[in-house]
């Protein structure tokens, strides 16, 4: 199973130096989604080939038009490859009508199933819920409503050692009652605890992209179990007081958000046009958290 | 004067092979105006160098998105370097409220001057005036209402040529009367024709944009003039039957449309996605009208 994002588009509002507004394709658990939509993301996706018909499901964060410009021109051309899979649009409240509205006037009503879920969560508020992956919304802090959006896989929370349960003889019929946590006891009387079966499992891997936001204190809690945390890095921390004044955070900040999470990798963009090289507000953000990397378009990254 | 385009879209509208949707960068008797929107065009206007702050005009032919799907962004990005300079945007009734619909919703209405014009022209009808320039709109027959657009450079009708001037010992007070057409009489009373005193002067430029239309009847009228014409050619001869169908032409169709009118220079784009190589379109357009020419990304292309 695919666990790993496509950077798209890495730049802030402005596009700089061949680099785009803001797009993620993101393989997960064997989903295709895609995080924010900003004008070219469609020529970025062939560009990297990248599937469109795969996708099932747009996330749109808020409505800057760096993050949204681009659903247009996708929908339109899902339209002229014939799409027949449905595909489901969650966003902030207002873009349903104006992609209808749009659509409609450039004369190219959407012909395949498509739900747009209009949303601006108050909470951590779960929004799919597939077999092996939940996706859930929750708020940042920007100037305008804004949701954060969360991939989190689902694993058994229990596997059984096969050694052990080799090296107890244990009755396959009993191996249930062990996940439940009964504990077992063998021919001689002796109980053996259930804990003693069970499999040292990884973490499930939790995505979370955090788009346009400041710091916020509740922030933490939403992140709850992530693994591996894309936010924003639009400035360097000596532009605080503008980063402030627009909404965004600075490269020392997203890493403190990782460093006060559990994310074990944090990945930065939205990198300000200012930054010709967004070199530096890599090297800041590992001065508090190592492990940073830079969303580089076009790269592939591992979501640990 | 600089008199040239730069090809910034040369694509249909489903993206494809590195080809983008509609838009040129037209230099013209020192104005800068850009002939159509789609997705993606700020983004080739800085690849290419072509500077947003100088365009005073920009000419939306239709409302199908491969042709206007990149105004929000363009408009968008002038707010954020702080544009001060007016803009004029010429298009389709409905793009008016569709604009200032988005850039509110999108939280960025805009803080420069901006008129929007909306037309849909019934006949050859001037849109814009300049001492050098003149601009007009004419009806393209498409699927949707679709403007063509025509450059007209302005030329004084008359121009004395000096050596005859010299010649004859003509003197400058009577150079006026002279271009009036009053013929010149000497200290003889011999009477000089006034026309040979006229340099024989070069047609004046006129550049006519044809984004998306199939061939009909009153196109030559309307084109009347032109030298240089941008006509698109969809399809090759071969799927004439959808190119009707789609109100789009072939590259042959194109290049009667040019052999038809008075142009001495065509250029060819809009190019299906079904042709990864467009050399059979230019080969097609070629054996009717040899001077034709393909809209290349990135090819600034003189107007004769």
């Amino acid at each position: 199973m695919e666990y790993r994002v496509l950077i798209l588009g890495s730049n802030s509002a402005l596009p700089a130096y061949g680099r785009h507004p803001s797009a993620q394709y993101l393989r997960f658990g064997g989903h295709n989604f895609l995080l924010d939509c900003g004008e070219g993301t469609q020529i970025q996706m062939q560009r990297f080939r990248a599937k469109g018909r795969k996708l099932s499901h747009v996330f749109i964060t808020h409505l800057h038009g760096d993050h949204f410009f681009g659903i247009f021109g996708l929908l339109q051309s899902f339209n002229l490859l014939n799409r027949t899979e449905a595909l489901s649009i969650f966003g902030p409240p207002g873009i349903k009508d104006l992609i209808y509205r749009i659509l409609q006037l450039s004369g190219n009503p959407l012909q395949y199933p498509c739900e747009i879920n209009e949303i601006e969560a108050k909470e951590r508020t779960l929004l799919y819920d597939a077999e092996n992956t939940s996706v859930y919304a929750f708020p940042l802090k920007h100037r305008v409503p804004c949701n954060g959006f969360i991939f989190a896989e689902k694993r058994p929370s229990v596997s059984l050692c096969k050694d052990k349960l080799e090296e107890y003889g244990v009755h396959p019929h009993l191996r249930e009652s062990l996940r439940r946590g009964e504990d077992y006891r063998n021919e001689e009387g002796e109980v053996i605890p259930a804990e003693l079966f069970y499999k040292k499992m990884a973490d499930p891997r939790v995505y979370a992209y955090c788009s346009d936001t400041m710091p916020f204190p509740e922030l933490i809690t939403y992140l709850e179990g992530v693994t591996t945390l894309y936010h924003e890095a639009t400035f360097l921390n000596t532009e605080k007081a503008r980063a402030e004044e627009t909404g965004h955070s600075t490269a020392k900040q997203a890493a403190e958000a990782a460093l006060n999470s559990s994310a074990k990798k944090l990945i930065i963009g939205h990198f300000s046009s200012r930054y010709r090289d967004f070199g530096p507000l890599v090297k800041e953000a590992k001065e508090t958290f190592s492990s940073t990397y830079a969303a580089v378009e076009g790269r592939w990254m591992d979501l640990v």
